[in-house]
């Protein structure tokens, strides 16, 4: 498939998660307006909706019911959007701007922002909850259970929680095994939210237990591998215009891949897990170009 | 049943949660110890346990499972104590201790306050999903899936979310009907975590939805009548002891049932509130007179 197929193809599918998000949450009146207020434009500031739009195209590859993957890729991209609203907070990274746009607490304030987020986290879930409606038998109710459990898990303090407290540590002392630390970081704070997207669809469908347990490892290695690509591109982008080395990523408290490990050992981390990521592929039940095509877009082996 | 009873079987139930609740969260060990120890933390910290000693109880009345009640008492517990943990912050009502003890934001800061509450919430749900693993037939996990419904709606925007978005926004600006506004803030911020715990062990238990709908408003009256009773020994106890005028908590930006209605009308909302929940507790296919004396001593008709 070449990019231009791809770009076209994730356009569209971006599309058809933001239809299904516009409709996703309450409408905004009542004594509750506000936070409402708050968490649809959370939501609506954008994104490329990569997890839900994964999470959707995983599902139709194993046949899922639509019914059941819908509720999921909208609970997905909301407890994302929840992680950013937090994260955002001036108790945490303090941005006032993402993608161009006010942050959620420049706009509504920090308690309302706070607000926001945990109502985006727990509606995640009661909108995912709506799936047992159209699980008609006991095993579909058994897969939206599996499927609840990893949404849930890879969320969590096993999961992206368990990254986000392990990088405000390491922001306020360098840790005792920096490498150790990074790819923990990577794998909870990236790679678990991949995880539900690589995962639900499939479980939603019925995949053997051999298939998902290969898409989580496609996951894991993907989002690791993005997430030092794009710490690369930050170093190399940086040296070039502004003439900053290698490794002053870490004099700043940023803990990254390069940093921590060289240049080039990061290179190769990527291009192993794209390489073990593209060789898992070739080992599900189900082939699929469009996956193939979006793993080497998104950990872009050329530099 | 006396006062003394009453006590020691609250006590005897609270206990019980406790051991519950210390064997609920994840060992604090790792990259993510850091938010695993300020939720411990702020669960610890302790208070009435009334939430989860409530589910268990009516859960026991109706026969349910203990291995399905006792996943959600903790998960109510969990939810509670993480409204609290980010209800202290400076960015909402700012308070630097709790019964007594330095808020989790004081102790671990407030990056790892926000974290460790949003930890909490999403651990509340994955320990509530817990409960699927004992339901034994489609009917009981059919149980399971509504009490998580409730679980969650009460917890949410249309719950305990919405009521603290109403009542912060009170803070800022005097809203068009306070009164309707005041009872808007009690019903939810305070009574829907009654109704998650007077409804959800008889759901378990396969209580009637006469029965199931009968505890939902027992719960609201209770929520209500309790809150209200607290303004009313609030403003009492201060024109007692400082000669504070009744109707001063407005002019602090308070909001109160009292403050907005008169004295006498909250006494008599309390009473009404009161009489209408026992009434109501009368009408159950099941009689326990724990409750009875619970519903008196918490909307405490004695002045």
């Amino acid at each position: 498939m070449d990019q231009q197929t791809l770009r076209r193809l994730i356009g569209e599918k971006a599309e058809e998660v933001n239809r299904l998000l516009a409709h996703a949450l309450p409408e905004e009146k009542g004594e509750n307006a506000e936070v409402l207020r708050a968490m649809s434009y959370s939501t609506e500031a954008g994104g490329k909706r990569l997890r839900p739009l994964i999470l959707l195209h995983v599902g139709d590859l194993y046949g899922a019911d639509r019914k059941l993957t819908e509720p999921f890729a909208v609970a997905l991209e909301l407890i994302h959007t929840y992680s950013l609203v937090h994260d955002d907070l001036p108790a945490m990274d303090n941005d006032d701007l993402r993608r161009g746009k006010p942050t959620t607490h420049k706009v509504f304030g920090e308690g309302m922002a706070v607000l926001a987020g945990d109502g985006l986290l727990n509606y995640a879930y009661e909108t995912a909850l709506e799936a047992f409606r159209h699980a008609n038998d006991q095993e579909g109710t058994d897969r939206v259970v599996q499927a609840l459990e990893v949404l849930m898990k890879n969320a969590g303090v096993h999961g992206m929680i368990g990254g986000q407290c392990a990088d405000l540590m390491a922001e306020k002392e360098e840790p005792a095994s920096p490498a150790d630390t990074v790819l923990y970081i990577h794998e909870h704070k990236t790679a678990a939210m991949m995880e539900s997207a690589f995962q639900i669809g499939a479980i939603l469908g019925g995949a053997s237990a051999e298939d998902t347990e290969n898409l989580k490892q496609i996951a894991t290695d993907v989002g690791v591998a993005f997430q030092i690509r794009d710490d690369i591109l930050d170093i190399e982008g940086d040296s070039t215009l502004l003439g900053k080395p290698v490794g002053s990523d870490i004099e700043e408290g940023k803990l990254t891949f390069p940093a921590v490990s060289g240049m080039e050992k990061a290179k190769a981390e990527v291009e192993r897990r794209t390489d073990h990521a593209l060789s898992l592929l070739g080992t599900l039940s189900v082939q699929d170009a469009f996956l193939q095509a979006l793993i080497v877009s998104l950990t872009g082996r050329e530099y």
